[in-house]
């Protein structure tokens, strides 16, 4: 499942030495000719897997994507690109692929040079393990501090979407990223994955916080090999859209549940902002506050700092927009102001997660972001280590 | 001291009941007819004192500022406004100013109305209390849950500029607010005030954070007497301007090294940026990370988190320049990475402040930033109380 729910992939994850004992080299690959796209980090930093994977995809179609987890190859300079790309060449030699056919990720330590002896031992183990039923082994290969596997999976009519995720955050000290690999069997032709993947993670991905840092490695890839023989008519090309959004939803949900240190799961939904941006900034905002986050830990229905966060929303070079006075917010469907005035209910925010709610009263545009609590756990598990 | 180091000025605290026992109502008076000039929060959600307070600014020169600690009377609709107003009226009776002239200012809780008759009774007492000696009175009198009174004056030739303050931070649940109230004996003419302050607190109190949270309440106020009695020369203004700046400079300072639950003071210096933009959304990013923040904590010199953040630092609708290659970071001095490469050093970093240099090798921009640790004490803080 996970990444071989579709037809026509197989994938295989083993221990190569660079996490101890644990899994740490997954290898997907399409068996059938696939088409291929990515979303990458944005940060100017940016790890040498990313440079060369994106490089890649500027020339050809992507058929495998080889992980590894414990060094995330970030800041190693030149070597770190040599590492990279050897490790694509060697990809491509055990698959009879060409180099720029293979997509390198790598998740772990910042600053690290990555023992190749050990990482292209276990790309070989990996290449020999591949299988119809391997994509939990891979799933679980990709991980670092992850309290567990990020698995989803949708079926549409003859064709499916599944997808792997790994953390959010960067969880472990000098440990980065927030990867994810999804395949489908839907036929799409070359440049439509880029496009779809960029909606899906629009609004999943890029709508999810544990602690707002961006990382230097992130990437979410899709490979589509169009096993599923279906033929395409516009409402099947809706249905893979929702398919899609629906795994990259439940994988980004998946990365905010074991956020770090988390406790509980925040929904902030923003209603009747003035544009979508406005609306996404409020969320983004609200979703990032260390005041709302140790409130929330605190199962504190504390509306005052969701006004202070939601007037303080960073938007066109100034605040998104907002008027008290139109304002009425809602801890779990009780309202607990409403257009400007405090209206004294107070929510019992003992459930597993807690919805707030923003309704700006100014237009008609939305956006949701997920989010999770700020925890003494998290300040441990960030502090503690000592390099 | 603090407010009254300058000629001219007279202040007072009292204990009004809204905090309990402690001082919670201060009041502070020009004696000789003065100019004035503020900062206020730029939070999209602006406290009833503040909006009230921006208004009298308009068409009058300050005399005299009044605070309240324990209640912000922020988001306190029509009521909130309409009691601020009363609050400068009866000021203004007691000492004879019209209501325009009195600046009200007001740090606490969110969304409770004012108990005004305690309030009253307290502003009539402190104005009855009015002296030259009266500086770190009100200073105590305008605190929350700080440590301590943060008080700062700085002596030119002939002339002095003295202040105080409160904050940083949303240091109680629900309590929001960076309050200063700055004076001086030298003589500036209307509109001034305001052209000093800027420059002022923009190299001071918006150079700190402690969680990146703006209050709907913070405000900065200056008040300019001329009781020194010196003649200014371009010489004697520019000596008026780096005293400013050395009292904002000291409160921003003390309100960092009382942040919640800090436990080290962060320096962030960047240097070598494109622009001066740009210099400061790096050094605000790093300053603002989680986890640059909770790796100060466990005094780790985590340069991975710090490349990262500062690949990350929001600008110009995207992200501020910065190319690993040229990028050097060094703690305390220390060079951990230098252009583009790790350098194995391992700084020692068990002072009561760490230093954070970044220098990204593109231009000459530089910029300073501000920041404590996120401890378990800054979770404990505002996660323990529950409404």
């Amino acid at each position: 499942m996970s990444v071989t729910a579709a037809r026509g992939f197989v994938a295989g994850g083993v221990s190569a030495g660079i996490r101890r004992a644990a899994l740490d080299v997954a290898l997907v690959r399409s068996v059938p000719r696939a088409v291929g796209g990515a979303v990458w980090t944005t940060n100017r930093v940016q790890a040498a897997p990313v440079e060369v994977s994106r490089r890649h995809l500027e020339t050809a179609e992507p058929q495998a994507v080889v992980v590894n987890a414990g060094v995330a190859n970030a800041a190693t300079g030149p070597g770190g690109v040599a590492d990279a790309e050897r490790t694509a060449a060697e990809t491509a030699r055990l698959l009879t692929l060409r180099p720029e056919e293979v997509v390198v990720l790598s998740t772990g330590v910042i600053g690290v040079p990555l023992p190749m002896d050990r990482l292209l031992s276990g790309v070989e183990a990996a290449a020999s393990s591949l299988s119809a039923e391997g994509g939990e082994t891979a799933a679980a290969a990709i991980l670092t501090t992850d309290r567990g596997p990020k698995l989803a999976q949708a079926a549409g009519s003859g064709f499916a979407v599944g997808g792997m995720a790994k953390g959010a955050g960067m969880i472990h000290p000098r440990l980065a990223t927030m990867l994810a690999v999804l395949t489908t069997d839907y036929p799409l032709e070359p440049g439509e994955p880029d496009e779809c993947l960029r909606a899906a993670v629009d609004a999943s991905f890029n709508r999810i916080s544990v602690d707002g840092d961006c990382s230097t490695n992130d990437a979410v890839v899709l490979l589509a090999n169009g096993a599923s023989g279906v033929a395409r008519t516009p409402a099947l090309d809706d249905e893979f859209s929702a398919a899609l959004g629906e795994v990259c939803g439940s994988l980004a949900r998946q990365i905010v549940e074991d956020g770090e240190g988390a406790t509980v799961l925040l929904e902030i939904r923003v209603a009747g902002a003035s544009t979508d941006e406005e609306a996404v900034a409020v969320a983004r905002r609200v979703a990032t506050s260390p005041l709302v986050k140790t409130a929330a830990f605190g199962r504190d229905p504390n509306w005052g700092r969701v006004l202070a966060a939601a007037g303080s929303a960073p938007w066109n070079g100034g605040f998104a927009r907002l008027e008290t006075d139109r304002l009425t917010v809602a801890f779990d469907g009780t309202k607990v102001f409403d257009r400007g005035a405090p209206t004294g209910l107070q929510p019992d925010l003992r459930g597993a997660s807690v919805t707030i709610e923003l309704d700006l009263g100014l237009g008609i545009s939305e956006a949701a972001y997920l989010a999770s609590d700020l925890t003494y756990d998290y300040v441990r598990l960030n502090a503690e280590y000592t390099t």
